[in-house]
């Protein structure tokens, strides 16, 4: 069986567990206060471009958002994101749980267009009745999107300047930022989406660690007891060290480059493999999530022997499917998935 | 330099973490939809003899207070406990920020009193003004405690059967469990615990994983959307493997009770190595933290080579330090210790 | 000046006025616990055909309903609303601070439609994600709505029928309920509305009283600590007996239904009065709002001598407004209404 | 039946209760935009002394003091008071449901001391796990207290200097404000006050009018979305102007004073009543609140014709009860009062 249902199915890539075997029997204080974690927040820093920036190491994604966007938005304050944001449907409520109300805008594949965030706050302000609304507080996006797609710089210049015309921060959720990174079209580095934005994250999950997202936070007038709130959220760490050993990996020798480069380069010939075949994508991901319509013939024979997400019918004899790569995808996998497409 | 700072200084037990290699390159679905944690779920059933009680794993102990917590409470309630509690006093107001106030009861080195949660329930409904007050809607309890003392079983009958008497359920934060089982003293087994708790978790940070903390809920009327109120806690990980495969290792072939015999077993040699050398123990703990009141000077001597809690002055020339043991501690750990106290 | 802003301009009904006047000096018990709240929950449970109905008396709607719907959910569990929803818009956010979404559903002109809920529901449970989303835990309609339009007794029962299927309650927010009873059109009852609906609230502030709304539970089950929940809320008025007091006055004597009637019998005479003058209403609203999309130029000329609510421009040369009636609008309001637009 | 339960009796003073009567019928815009609410602001700066404070009016004292709290604190702050505060005791869980704890201090006859703020300060920050445990905020104090105490200007300068050393927020909850004022013993003014308090709020609900507390803030750099807070706290009046209104008669004639004076003088011969009849008070209250012990022999006489607050026992014979006067207490009923006494 070859599986492609997501990226997080393994463990930890093998540089990384090497790591965590390593210094297993290391003692260390608790808590982040550990070489390992100063020495991680220093690499990233330095990939970065952000020499200030705090760096903070939470566990998994939905913790990191509702613990950056409960720290930054004040009591009225929403976060404005696109309607597919994971914040806006798949966490459960947990922005809601913290008080906050996700404000919804129209998503384009994923993307908002920073003329719909204009618009928006425009319009909330033009409103006399606005102080009984819930005030855009912050913009969310996602780096590549659910959908795969990546903002270009060009995009994430324009979304920054609303927000800071409008002194809202701009964050970004980087669940799988190193397979927007490692994007052939992608031409945005992470040291120009550090300018742009005021806190994003890096996320470790899907791109290499057994756990872990890496909180930097650029504009430092945000989240100044972060620490505090990370505790109160439930999601510090008691053996940080794990989460700097995994980063250190990740960031000393450009792993988190190549692990972003060879998830996109396999996803590319999903792609390429389902094009000749017949069966072209119906949304235009360069990522490492590939989403295609398939005569369910063509689903259920394909399920025989690989496994994928199954995202619902479409048309009477079709549906739509997603094939995710990862560090762990081998270029094996994909000639077993031609076979099976009769390449 | 010999380090007894905290159960929590290095990674996992070297069989837990030879379980995570061994199964790194698996492939398996998230969110703990995978066999090891279908596997651990029963292991601990049949552990602690409750067939029918749900288990689930999350990653650290604040956030497993929170969820269960909150995840109980209806809005109007608050929780017992000892005003010594975590929850009342280490974990930065998470169970606040769920928007539930602790009530806090008087302490006797960690415990609380069955007559104690007696008055304070009939006290309550006694004053005609208790609808403008925070309702006592359960009773959380440590074992053991933060003092490192331990509930006997007559103790946790009393308390289960005041709770029972007053409908309301009794939460036992199980962080340290291995060292209370495995204390010497203990006369209670886990499927005694199992059956006089609603609620617990066995936690697995401090007794050889990695991180998790197994919640296992005996009273299933309570915590029915127990996965929902997990991922808006966002204590739900991506890889819930991970878990079911350092909480299999845990519990297949007993490792859980060695880890704790062996933590005790340390702690009671430096005990002895304090008494020894002319120094009792302020706290009557049988378990793996140990309190001393120490003059300054020894304790400038001592952290030449050794490490340990700092917990505060103790009038002039003295002050109250604490040793912690863990599965990692080690009989030279104690043959140096003794050394440095001139044994 | 005529003034057809909103229907809370003026104070209190004559007769309700005369009761506080009488009344003030009288010396009771506070929080609701004396004979003028217990005399109107006896009248409103008359009314209502619900012996058994716990009724519970507020000051105003956002408390109300945010009381309401925080009692009624659990922690994984939002409200689904209608997009228009006063709490999925107006309410400065005070759903998501009590921790819980507004799932929203589209609106024909205020109103949800029973097969869009079965459908959401449905469409839910159906995604295997689905306990990453916040479940649909009860639904809140606005009867008459936002738009002035009402319900009739089939959508409620098609509505109701929906919601007890998937065992979820129907909450009803009747701000204005006065005005829906007092339509022509309405072909439900009260007591129709009672059996219908697990809860809803009977506005006052909008029909006649100071302030006060008039919380009707007929469903038992639901809302047990209804008291403590309103004190949490800040809700409780120490004070009750002035509410007591106004729906005493309000049920005793048929006034509730002499206001309703009196607000939509001007409000039509406003609709017929705009109507001869060639403007037809935008929506086809029975109840004491009306809105009519008119020439700016019109506008200018009406603002000189009456006021009115403005709900943005419409097209280049149009801006659609409302004009809302209370029961201290009066027939001379009309006639001058009708001379400015030179009827 | 003379009757001394409380000071929320009654309606509202009769100057006041004139006014919403001769206003009744003009129509006016809604939430506060009205031209009472405006002369009542300015009222109440020219009062304070303070020209630049903002003044906002709302219902309640529990949802003032959750709005209040919730909108100056952070999300990892709690706010200091009194283990007998109102906030720490009865208003149901409204701070911890607003997501803060309430960090109680030792009381001294329902007040606080500046030396137990400062240590509670400086042990908070020298505790190496401080980041862990909810910070100190803000300083909730009652003037009076629940005891009917009075803090003086010198223990006022205190509290506030400590504050302001540490730099958190002074609020001072004024639900009784007029009687401390009212005290002979008082030896502070409303505008020194303003000066060190950053907030606080002149309670109407107990002096004079049907409901209402204004809330006054000093320090402009706080709550400065307070508008959108009030209403999502569920504190905004739709009739605003109701609120204007009864404080503009508060205080355009200087009826706030007499009211507080005339509370405070009868409270005085309650207290020479019973000192003469042998009953100390005690707590040496000289506002609108006396406590004494009785023998249970006593109270039960009084009480065929008196009411007051029951308290609990002391003793076994004695009983602790409060009796409390308000604008609408009379000579009469003291003199009524002093008969029971056999005097």
């Amino acid at each position: 069986m070859i599986r492609f249902d997501s990226d997080y199915m393994a463990g930890a890539h093998p540089e990384v567990l090497e790591a965590l075997v390593r210094t297993n029997m290391e003692l260390t204080a608790g808590y982040g206060n550990d070489p390992y974690t100063t020495e991680a927040k220093e690499l990233i820093r330095k990939a970065t471009g952000c020499a200030d920036a705090e760096v903070m190491f939470l566990v998994g994604g939905t913790q990191t958002n509702a613990t950056v966007i409960d720290g930054i938005l004040s009591r009225h304050e929403g976060v404005l994101a696109a309607e597919s944001g994971h914040i806006a449907v798949h966490e459960s409520g947990a922005i809601e749980a913290s008080g906050h109300k996700v404000l919804t805008l129209p998503h384009y594949d994923g993307k908002v267009k920073a003329e719909d965030v204009e618009q928006f706050i425009e319009e909330f302000y033009a409103d006399e009745t606005y102080q009984h609304m819930v005030a855009p507080g912050m913009l969310y996006i996602s780096q590549p999107t659910e959908y795969g797609t990546v903002y270009s710089l060009e995009e994430l210049k324009q979304l920054s300047e609303v927000c800071h015309n409008h002194d809202i921060p701009l964050y970004v959720d980087g669940a799988r930022l190193g397979y927007a990174l490692g994007a052939e079209s992608a031409d945005f580095t992470l040291k120009e989406l550090s300018q742009l934005a005021d806190v994003y994250y890096i996320g470790g999950t899907k791109v290499g660690t057994l756990f872990g997202e890496a909180v930097v936070v650029t504009n430092r007038k945000l989240l100044k007891n972060l620490f505090s709130l990370v505790k109160q959220h439930g999601a510090l760490l008691a053996k940080g060290r794990l989460l700097g050993v995994q980063f250190t990996t990740l960031f000393r020798n450009g792993l988190y480059e190549r692990i972003g480069a060879h998830g996109v380069r396999l996803a590319m010939r999903i792609r390429k493999a389902f094009e000749r075949a017949g069966y072209e994508p119906i949304i235009d991901s360069r990522t490492n999530q590939q989403f295609f319509r398939l005569p369910n013939s063509v689903i259920d024979n394909l399920r025989q022997e690989a496994s994928f997400d199954y995202w619902g019918p479409r048309g009477e004899v079709d549906s739509v499917v997603r094939f995710v790569t990862s560090w762990y995808t081998t270029d094996e996998d994909i000639d077993k998935l031609e076979a099976l497409l009769g390449l």
